[in-house]
């Protein structure tokens, strides 16, 4: 086992993984930018280096910084986190290079699913169902348009490279194709320096639902049961929830097996988590996987009281997966409400400033807030607005609901304005407590009929 | 079920029981004394009504006031909690003649139990092993020296009233009798308004195992694994776990099976808690039944992930238990600290204050911080001095151990003295980490080695 990990990571998922190295007897080292001088990551870890200036790429994306960090404090293992460097190749390469073990799968296997057309090619290859789409990539508008009239609009144009919605852009008929062609691979350039484009075709009213999957160096692999995440905004994700209310156990085990074809195939350490759609008639379509520890991997260990980071720490250290398939189990539902700074009034314009008063209502069964807020810490403009995930599992999904409703009824946050209140509004909207919501739920039915007042 | 629910207590089991009421969709009304005005339990509650005086007799015993607010306020139930009026069968009877629901068993059953030598005498009648000791009460001190030759010193002289350490001698020899029963009588009638007294035969070495029952109006009762709650000074218990590491599964059913048939036998209601000794070769003796939930009802809560409050209201309000036998799975190990406003470099003597700085550490998995502490909260004199709960569950004791002690090590509480060191101490001990320790441990072999510092 490792004696010292370094957590190349900032903010609540920073405090989470430094959490559980002190539970493993692991000392733990931060990093921070001189932005995060007084963060609740540095003041918990047994050791904080400042890797550089606000920006991230000064900083938590400075790949020489960090790795010098690593080595000086002597660290054997790096665990990236999400976001920043988690999904990077070539980091996970320079580790390894430097005989620091990253924590996460192998820098091949990264590359490979970090290209999402390679990822699909791969996918098809193994037998498991993808988005209709065009065949390799597109060199120009041309072939865009020859591909998109194969499939039918409305298609989805993507970079390769892509991540976080960039290089993204949604067409709905052959005449919008060329300005959307330019647009999206030239700020793919820009954001990923790979211009390759793909294309799908748009699949209406559906869920968004995940399978993490684990795997040892001794080929043994679990999968554990859905997420579904098909709420919400801008792409990015704002409610989750395990189960899926809407999958029954025959599809869970058809996914979880599903998804373990995907990743033996691909000889896969550690976790990850393979995203699908799933239509109308529960059809399932692969669209892409991440390569890391995802945000709401809380859920998963809520609803079957598994610690997936200290798995992936013992994993990584060599030690055989500390579960076997038969101890996965479901515990009721767990969902998660993101807890952004950030005013929704305002068109979620980023809000940012110093915690006034702050109350975590801390207590009572089945619940869990991740947050590296403290009275007194600064939010501010340089990274994501995700400051808290509010966690709660109940028996079923309904305990779950009404225990969620209470914690963010009960929680106080001054000093900066989050969407606590646009939580509470969705968690007592009747399509949101059907379970029925699709992607588009969200911003196509919910938003527009929302006053911006909660509806207790 | 009911609407509107009373609760009439205060601190953190009163903050636990209106959450849970709030999740089940049933309003709360909190009571308060003039000295808790600004009392967390008061904000939460649907409704507060001041019931009197800053001392308990003038508020939280006031049974004429808490009953008038029932009634006022139109609640069709009251939840005692622990402690106050929560076995004290004349208040339950005030509140069957009210037509008010008392959430707990019958009052005639809560007479029963609450007289320890009529408990004794029921007990052995229903086939469970007690404590050998005095036939009835002892009418003098010839008929105590007497009993006490018969059964061997030393022996413990206790109140049949009896509660919270009071009226409770030891007797190491005949020369100590008459002093010591002079003394506990006078104890007893001041404390209780009744004299009567027993003896018991003092088992030395002894762990503290107690088993929770749950029974429903349907003849339908099931049992908890026990709890080891060896650990306690002044016959006050620190630190509770569930299960005990050193009982078997088939010690286990067996103690479940006993603890049913000792209230099946008396008709029991709603749940209640049987108190066993457990000596060196694993014989069990039964001590007492606590007839209400108890303080460390929440490691079960935590191993078993069953909401006991939440089952007490809903059997109460007359619905079947919502859990079978089957549906009671132990899921690893909970254990809990009570943090206490003391000072333990002080002989414990009792802390007060306006709490200052206050950082709780949730956060991560398996992890609960019940207390209705919050920034500028007041500690006064005029309760009991536990503060917080501090529970962690891990897969198992050495897990628990570990997260227990990164929460009570994150944990900041300024403005009094508590004794969370005292306790990061006791979980460093190497006899509190084989688990053996016996209810002499903390008092006899702990404290005196202790030099009030924290070994980390």
């Amino acid at each position: 086992m490792f004696s010292k990990v370094l957590v190349a990571n900032r903010g609540e998922i920073a405090v989470r993984i430094i959490r559980s190295l002190r539970e493993l007897g692991i000392k733990s080292v931060a990093i921070y930018s001189t932005a995060d001088r007084d963060s609740l990551h540095v003041q918990l870890a047994d050791e904080a280096v400042c890797v550089g200036g606000s920006r991230p790429q000064d900083s938590y994306l400075n790949m020489q910084n960090i790795l010098a960090a690593a080595i000086g404090t002597g660290a054997q293992a790096i665990h990236p986190g999400f976001g920043f460097l988690s999904e990077n190749a070539a980091f996970a390469e320079m580790c390894e290079a430097c005989g620091i073990v990253f924590i996460g799968p192998k820098a091949l296997t990264i590359d490979l699913m970090g290209n999402k057309e390679h990822a699909r090619e791969q996918m098809k290859k193994s037998g498991i169902p993808v988005i209709p789409g065009s065949d390799g990539y597109l060199s120009n508008v041309e072939s865009a348009k020859q591909a998109a009239a194969a499939i039918g609009y409305p298609v989805l144009l993507k970079a390769a490279a892509g991540g976080g919605g960039k290089g993204i852009r949604r067409i709905e008929n052959q005449d919008q194709m060329q300005q959307a062609f330019d647009e999206a691979q030239s700020e793919a350039r820009l954001s990923f320096n790979d211009d390759r484009m793909y294309l799908e075709k748009i699949l209406e009213n559906v869920k968004h639902i995940e399978v993490q999957v684990f795997c040892d160096d001794f080929g043994h692999a679990v999968w554990f049961p859905e997420r579904d995440c098909s709420l919400q905004r801008n792409k990015q994700k704002v409610i989750e929830e395990s189960p899926c209310s809407l999958i029954s156990e025959d599809e869970r085990q058809y996914l979880g097996k599903l998804a373990l074809k995907a990743v033996q195939a691909i000889d896969y350490r550690n976790t990850g988590t393979l995203e699908f759609l799933m239509d109308q008639a529960h059809h399932f379509y692969f669209m892409e996987m991440n390569t890391r520890i995802q945000v709401e991997h809380t859920v998963t260990e809520m609803v079957t009281g598994i610690d997936l980071v200290k798995a992936q720490v013992m994993v990584a250290a060599g030690a055989k997966l500390p579960f076997k398939q038969s101890d996965i189990k479901l515990h009721g539902t767990a969902i998660e409400c993101r807890i952004n700074a950030e005013n929704p009034q305002k068109n979620f314009m980023p809000s940012t400033g110093t915690i006034n008063y702050l109350y975590l209502p801390v207590g009572n069964l089945g619940m869990r807030i991740d947050t590296a807020l403290y009275p007194q810490a600064k939010v501010t403009p340089y990274y994501d607005s995700m400051i808290a995930k509010v966690i709660a599992l109940g028996h079923d999904r309904n305990e779950a609901i009404e225990k969620l409703k209470r914690l963010l009824g009960e929680m106080v946050i001054t000093g900066i304005t989050t969407n606590q209140n646009f939580h509470l509004a969705i968690l007592n909207d009747p399509e949101f407590l059907r379970g029925t919501m699709t992607t588009n739920y969200l911003e196509q039915d919910f938003m527009p009929r929302w006053k911006g007042e909660t509806q207790q």
